[in-house]
């Protein structure tokens, strides 16, 4: 009987000691970098780790802003990450960022700072300012209906401007 | 029978059109933004973010310089995720940003760009190169033995400089 005891004390104690950190407010579900846009898709971190990435592997980068609480970013999230075209192009031919905050760059706002927006980036490093949606006051908004305009935007960006010249 | 294969037939259409894209090499994991650094912690994913955090909830920030493919990281990964004192303090009085990519920010690396590398901030955005570890050619870096060390600069941290004043 006291053997037992001192085992499941002995478990108890150990249990405790490896036992993982809990915030006070329960336990949260580890982050994506996703943020639920294609968790199948390599996401660059930051602004600075995608341009490294579309020069160093000659591809494209999409930048995409959106917000958790703009139910805009929300909707066209759902439709974008099930769009099994969107989500092959861009693992096969594209470098991928998505942003909640804004970055200092303003080549990434030629018309302001609103989401959800998405900007094409040559590997040239050239933001392709000239490939938009069809919202002449927010030339780079999309929205859900807008998919198959989005699908021909990212094969235009896939011709890449150094092949134009 | 005929009705039974209908009922097959539409029940494959859909499923294949429902069923979510995977990559030719197979599905894969979604990346964290913790990257193994503490899953139940809140991660900034840039450091404009990070700074915007920090000033705003007046908290100081922890920036984490890391890779992937770096041993001297991925040990002190191990005992940093596992140290519950580091996790909480972190949670409930820390802004925190890991970074496997250098920012343009010359105050983040004042001697040097390497890994694993530990800086703090301080809400008034002023970098606290005076919080340094024990090695005078790596002033910012952390090896496993260090991570009482690493508790007692963040307590130093959490000492804001406006305080001081």
């Amino acid at each position: 009987m006291k053997a037992v005891l001192s085992v499941v004390l002995v478990l108890v104690v150990i249990s405790s000691t490896i036992a993982k950190y809990i915030p006070k407010s329960g336990k949260r579900i580890p982050q994506t970098l996703s943020r639920g846009w294609g968790d199948q898709l390599i996401w660059a971190q930051t602004y600075e780790e995608a341009l490294y990435w579309s020069r160093s592997r000659n591809k494209p980068l999409m930048v995409l802003f959106h917000l958790e609480d703009c139910p805009h970013s929300q909707a066209l999230k759902k439709v974008f990450s099930e769009n099994n075209e969107i989500q092959k192009i861009l693992d096969e031919d594209f470098i991928v960022l998505n942003l909640v905050y804004e970055t200092t760059d303003k080549h990434l706002s030629p018309d302001g700072q609103y989401v959800p927006r998405i900007l094409f980036v040559d590997p040239s490093m050239t933001v392709r300012a000239d490939i938009n949606g069809r919202y002449s006051n927010r030339m780079y908004a999309y929205e859900t209906g807008d998919i198959n305009l989005l699908i021909s935007n990212m094969q235009k960006a896939k011709k890449l401007l150094k092949a134009e010249l």
